[in-house]
């Protein structure tokens, strides 16, 4: 006997949490533009949800001139959009922040991208005719549980403004890489936020109702927020669009290599326009290079690559940082707050040449 | 539709590198005494072998009288010894120390239990009669290539001294958990040496030989030594049997609990003796209290767990320390080595209550 099938290797979702289930992306070994859905993240503040999808309705309601129940039916009749889009959790990276803050300890892998297929938020809030005193859209997810700061149940809900639940790219979505979404990703209907931190794409979608206050829930007001200080919430502002952003996915941390040629590759991304620059840094950010960037659609991350030619042996510091059009830069130290969000200083790996 | 089963939980492997393929137990979620094959952790050096196992042969040469050829058929005629047993990578929490160290960056899970069935190699040994000069015996695996430090081609090897390859429990396996060995894990045959970390527990075995010297394999003399000082290789001592020491399953570091009891459990193990005491310290290391035990087999870990009612909120360093029947206890601060060996200090898990 040989053995062809069982000396194939392949990477799997690393474990942060089992109840609720969390689990991150093998993203160092992710070379696809579309990541299966094996090895998508997952992040759930609950455990999952369980409803009968055969009476599964949409109801649109609040602030709106006629409420309406849609069938997933009814949607896939819409005109439907399809987005290539990366989703990012807003506390990735949280393990690299010094000092260490609370939650979970995320390394690079709770981002993920794929090709959502559905129907823009705003075709369905036009039908329903948005009510003049309309400020935010609600959208409330099937998931539910108890928080460890509170002995009530609360379900998991986020709001948009009115001008984010209106772009046209904001979509509630109904397949994902051209298949039915995976239950585990929030089956039967998303809503994908495009740009944003991947808590405003809700899973599981169970309504969608219209307000005229700002909305008040627990994962909008109390997390996904910046809080700068330890000790006080002076200064909190909440979590929107993903900053900007990067890994070098080869080599990989504290690896020995031979002297020789070498490719640094990895990937960036950002909530807010392109990636227009790439740059490398060998010598631990003394001098940098540009990176061949392979240019991306909206919203998808870019691939890049440094070709890297090692003459000495010895330690050397290897660093990136990605620049978007919007001149935003990944910054030498990051932004800390005492959540743990939206970690984006520059990429730094140490190798070893022997 | 309810979808009972994609809402099923599991963990997996964590990757570290697939070429080689190392990937790592998620040991935090692991509660049975008998490891799964698909949790096993794999530490590779080279790609995997390829060998045509119809045509498998064990050949005992060298230093014998008789030298001799067995099939696996053959071992299955002879006395057999069944062995729950630790593996324990002499990397493994590699991750841990400081100053950082190159190579794989294990983290807790290059560890793994189960029941291994096979003939003691001494039975082997003895049939072969040993010579007067024997003084090691090498166990070669069918696993082989290039290494960063040299230009040469090395397959894996390593040797025991005598005493070790005759003790009674040092088989050669054909059986995990009761099933032929998973391929990954060293099909057909794999040497098991209970208390020693795993790199003596060579997969794939393609020959053993009887020499009258030390064996000077790269896998013997330049790996799995620990070489106490960064610039000079003074002090340098063979890596044998694994140090005591224990983990913590749960709580997870960094985990926000609510006020009320918590069972903090984990498992702990030694490579001399038994494990007599695991002590937990909820103040940092300031005091300390007995966890209960478990008792278990020679060679197989403890369980533990100790109940915890935490009454007032805050931040929380929870410690753990096992003692074993040799006196031998977790040290608080690590025996730091260039190759970053043995890792056994102190269990240290953050957790906050609120």
């Amino acid at each position: 006997m040989i053995f062809p099938h069982s000396s194939f290797v392949k990477s799997y979702l690393t474990t942060r949490s089992l109840q609720p289930e969390n689990q991150e992306s093998p993203i160092e070994h992710i070379r696809t533009d579309l990541v299966h859905p094996s090895l998508f993240y997952r992040r759930n503040h609950f455990t999952y949800p369980s409803f009968t999808s055969a009476y599964y309705w949409l109801p649109i309601r609040g602030l709106v001139e006629k409420p309406v129940c849609y069938s997933v039916q009814d949607l896939l009749r819409l005109p439907s959009r399809t987005i290539k889009a990366v989703l990012e959790c807003a506390g990735n990276k949280r393990s690299l922040f010094e000092p260490k803050v609370f939650g979970e300890q995320w390394e690079k892998g709770a981002i993920t991208q794929g090709e959502w297929k559905g129907v823009s938020l705003r075709t369905l809030l036009r039908a329903a005719g948005l009510k003049d005193a309309a400020k935010e859209v609600v959208v409330e997810g099937y998931d539910y549980g108890e928080r460890t700061d509170t002995d009530t149940v609360h379900t998991y809900a986020r709001s948009l403004p009115l001008d984010q639940a209106m772009h046209p790219d904001t979509i509630v979505a109904y397949e994902y890489n051209s298949q039915p979404i995976p239950f585990k990703h929030g089956y039967p209907l998303r809503l994908i936020v495009p740009q944003w931190y991947a808590m405003s794409s809700v899973k599981w979608i169970k309504q969608i109702y219209v307000i005229d206050s700002a909305f008040e829930g627990p994962f909008q007001s109390v997390d996904y927020v910046y809080y700068p200080y330890q000790e006080s919430d002076e200064g909190a502002f909440p979590v929107t669009t993903m900053n900007v952003n990067s890994i070098i996915q080869k080599p990989s941390n504290m690896e020995v290599l031979n002297t020789g040629k070498h490719t640094i590759e990895g990937i960036a991304w950002s909530g807010e326009g392109l990636i227009k620059k790439v740059e490398i840094s060998i010598d631990g950010g003394s001098t940098w290079s540009d990176a061949k960037v392979i240019p991306a659609e909206n919203y998808a991350w870019v691939k890049w690559a440094f070709d890297w030619t090692v003459p000495v042996k010895g330690e050397y510091t290897l660093m990136a940082k990605a620049t978007d059009s919007g001149h935003r830069m990944q910054p030498s130290t990051p932004f800390w707050n005492r959540k743990g969000y939206g970690y984006n200083a520059m990429e730094k790996v140490k190798v070893k040449v022997e």
